[in-house]
């Protein structure tokens, strides 16, 4: 994984979440996943193909994907249901797709798959990059916590 | 999602458990998907592209899990650790692989991202194609049950 893909997709969380769910996520120390262990109760898959192949993954407590499936459609759920899962989707969509457009104007292109959303609590994430590595940048929020993976070939 | 996608994925988890992990799979009826509702401990996911944007899941019974792994690295584990989903990662890897030889054969290119495995009792998976449907293929075999999920926008 490029160090240069590290910042799109950096950008791309703060940008969608502040403009689709009017939050301010201040970012923590990015570093090299190094075990399995995740701390989220639902997270967006989406696969990349392209310039290499990879996969992103935006990972949510669930109190924080309650407040913004909350910002984002105007409604409060108070358990984690369909839509709380389709809005998680199409967030997962959208940071992809930003980052996306951040990497094409630096000569990387890129097509997203479709985004497969997980949810359950004690569940632990691995990324199948032939030797690639997986980095994690953790964001916290005034409503909990969240953060991405991203894991790419090349 | 066009229904001749069905046979080739239903014929490469087939040829893929039977070569790899010597198992004689046997498919269940093929449905679609109504709800979240899944039955795995252990599942790969990986997103596809090309003639349209999909993704592929692959998701087993710890038991069946368990198996599968021994026989194809022949080497037994007691419990769903790095190494086990390694193995699933790359089993789903190949499930991709040859259902998208049988594609292309009749006109369908795709190509893979990476695969992304999740572990966990009691996880729920959604996959979020705009206007797709998720079709679901249960197999059993001697040493337990899994299924494939496929879910295309197209």
């Amino acid at each position: 994984m490029k160090a240069e893909y590290l910042n799109p997709f950096l950008q791309a969380t703060i940008n969608v979440l502040s403009t689709m769910a009017m939050l301010s996520p201040k970012p923590g120390k990015p570093s090299i996943k190094e075990s399995d262990i995740t701390v989220g109760d639902i997270m967006g898959i989406i696969g990349l193909t392209g310039h290499s192949e990879g996969s992103l993954a935006v990972s949510f407590s669930e109190s924080c994907a309650l407040k913004v499936v909350e910002n984002m459609i105007g409604e409060k759920h108070e358990e984690m249901n369909e839509e709380v899962a389709d809005a998680v989707g199409e967030l997962t969509n959208m940071i992809s797709g930003d980052a996306r457009s951040q990497l094409q104007k630096v000569g990387f292109d890129f097509t997203a798959a479709i985004p497969t959303v997980v949810r359950g609590k004690d569940h632990t994430v691995r990324h199948v990059a032939q030797g690639g590595t997986t980095l994690m940048i953790p964001f916290s929020t005034d409503d909990g916590n969240f953060y991405i993976e991203a894991s790419f070939s090349d």
